[in-house]
């Protein structure tokens, strides 16, 4: 999809400082330490609330090996829906700590067990209640703390407390990630009001720490109906979430949802401007670029906390032959430890992003391939180019690393996010459990 | 294809001490100091040569971006047989330091140069010399180290040089990788002869070192065709190379060469012999499990020595439901570098191994999973099993630490090495070129 009528989305949005889960109108949340984790200091368990229940939708990971609560949140939007990818839905619970996964059937009965919790708590529906976990696998998911903790978390859900959310969701993760925009109603022929869409997000953009990757929970108060936030919410994710990488693309969590209050508008309104806002419309496409540029945002913010990472990465890949191949072609170098290292070691080895590109499986001949690290042109035509290395050197001290990549081969492209492979990356996962 | 008729291959082999790429009858080869690399003491060039022309065959990268030598190698062989794969061949020249890749018209150029001046000093003619290079790409392959070296290698030539040939091919390898065995003629009703298969390989089983990274020689006695020489090494490579893995198949300069000099048998009984090991034979059976044991011993020795490895890791899928998922499950659970940390870290941490074969594309149900992590049972039909953490500890003190994985879909198996993620790789990855 392509901008339409509309020029640049970026010209018209708003951030809002500090903004994130609870920027958008109609929504509070709460971070609290439930006692996954051993520190007391540290917030382990949060929840995400509509004032009453909404269109929500969800976008999960496609491992075999997914765990319960992946599971559980599917069953819960078919209860509403018919389909596991979007419903009515009031909340989500998430604790870190540990991931509920390979836990069998006894996972799946504490997540259904959390989320009653959750339900009496808000005194809604349990099927309203979705749910989330990331951290260890392999344990079974204690529900102890939920019982202690759920009646104080939903005492204390506020619109100002999206930060403590973000927060008590992290893993590896060494900064909370949020972000939230606002745009004005003229854009969709709603002048007078403003619209809203932020979210939080967590993970490693090197990879899932213990598999448990990402998850990320996003809020508008535009009025969007569940299908279309669904639609939204998958077309988003495909260019943003999972165009984060290293070595894989989902774990046994990853999971995203998103939630419409439909608060930017009176009750009395609201479904006609749902209709407004209607796939196919013009502010439709308003939503979902806004949406787009959330959640690269936090994408972003994925991939520069990376593990051990000290250099974002962004491999730009152009001329591709079909949109597969610009994506075969821009993963297997950001997922390529060689030119991870290189990064790290500030070289401008463009032999590894050629022998990365070489082995991609994305067609081209390597006597049309173009090569630019942050701007300086050392491949032209698959051939080595003179560079001054010193400058070169200069440029790596930039906090992003960008690669320029042209096969030459068709009019396809995509951008893939990355981190450097550091010393760090190695401490952090061969003694995650210790 | 199976073993058929004469049971296990191993226990009719000979291994033949500090045996390698001479040892089989009629090979001659040479390891000299040329001047690619700086350091006087440190070899650079190989060449192995054949008393005579003999039938020969290559595998080569399938890399897009694959390097000069490769190019030239190939249609060296199309010269004398019609067909990229195979034809007559007198020796090879390698040299390290330099992969003489992304270096266009001009490191062809220099390839062909290379290998007239070999046929010169050999006295045979330039389309009977193979050539392969190894090290830093897009720089243009310097011929003052071939003109001032040939001469010398070519008449230092002898069966007792293997070890120096070895040595020559070497970048980031931290030992020398040889490997010969023999089998006795009774196998394959030729009682009184004596059969040698041999052979040697550089390459970090790791990954490649700025792209560079395998190269392999192989030589035999046998009298064996070049057709049928190109269908075994074919089918071995698949088998033991190919399963060498961290994060690719194939480098820009990936080759393995094989040399047929039918020198255990008398001249005059060559041809019949030939016959004989003509593919679908018992005879030609013996002589590719007798490769694929030497193959097997030098892709070990590769994965073992894997930059920065301090353990080879061996991962056995069964119960896959074709070879493609046996396959694509054990190689993403050998490139993953959170199950590579995790083995550096000495953590029997089974749930990234669950979320590697989960995300690779095979197919199977989580329910149906069982893992053993060095014959501990860990995962039992997809759910956590309690085991002795510090049994496990004790086990991680072996150099080889053995995945057995059985998806239980199927019938399939396969087997892939890698090695341990460490401090180390980082640092030679990070420092290849400063």
């Amino acid at each position: 999809m392509e901008n339409s009528g509309f020029g640049n989305i970026e010209t018209h949005l708003r951030n809002i400082e500090h903004g994130g889960v609870t920027s958008a109108k109609g929504f509070a949340a709460a971070g609290v330490h439930a006692g996954f984790r051993n520190d007391p200091e540290r917030l382990d368990l949060a929840i995400v609330a509509a004032r009453e229940p909404c269109p929500a939708a969800g976008v999960f990971t496609q491992n075999v090996f997914c765990a319960a609560p992946v599971q559980f949140s599917k069953s819960q939007f078919e209860k509403s829906s018919g389909n596991p990818g979007y419903g009515t839905a009031r909340a989500v619970i998430i604790n870190s700590g540990n991931a509920n996964a390979a836990t069998g059937a006894q996972g799946i009965e504490a997540a259904q067990a959390e989320s009653q919790l959750v339900a009496d708590a808000l005194s809604c529906a349990s099927d309203e209640v979705l749910v989330a976990s990331t951290g260890v696998i392999g344990v079974q998911l204690p529900l102890d703390p939920f019982r202690n903790a759920v009646p104080h978390a939903a005492e204390s859900l506020s619109s100002e407390s999206g930060a403590d959310a973000a927060r008590a969701i992290m893993t590896t993760d060494t900064v909370p990630k949020e972000c939230a925009v606002s745009f004005d109603g003229s854009l969709v022929d709603m002048p007078g009001t403003t619209f809203t869409v932020g979210g939080m997000a967590k993970g490693s953009g090197m990879i899932m720490p213990n598999m448990a990757t990402m998850i990320a929970v996003l809020t508008t108060d535009v009025p969007v109906s569940d299908v279309d936030l669904h639609k939204a919410l998958k077309s988003v994710v495909g260019e943003t979430f999972n165009k984060v990488t290293v070595d894989s693309d989902t774990s046994t969590n990853d999971t995203c949802f998103i939630f419409a209050s439909g608060h930017a508008v009176e009750p009395a309104a609201r479904q006609e401007a749902q209709a407004q806002f209607s796939s196919g419309t013009h502010a439709f496409q308003v939503f979902r670029q806004t949406l787009l540029h959330v959640c690269t945002v936090l994408a972003r913010k994925m991939a520069s906390d990376g593990e051990g990472a000290t250099r974002l990465i962004t491999v730009n890949v152009s001329g591709a032959a079909s949109a597969e191949d610009a994506d075969a072609a821009a993963r297997t170098v950001a997922n390529s430890p060689l030119v991870k290292t290189a990064v790290a070691g500030r070289d401008a080895n463009w032999g590894r992003i050629a022998g990365a590109i070489g082995r991609s499986g994305a067609q081209f001949n390597q006597t049309d391939v173009d090569i630019d690290i942050m701007g300086i042109p050392v491949c032209r035509k698959g051939m080595t180019q003179p560079f001054d290395e010193e400058e070169a050197l200069r440029r790596f001290e930039e906090p992003e690393i960008v690669f320029d990549i042209c096969l030459g081969a068709g009019d396809k492209s995509t951008t893939v996010w990355s981190c450097d492979l550091t010393h760090d990356y190695i401490s952090i996962n061969a003694d995650y459990r210790s």
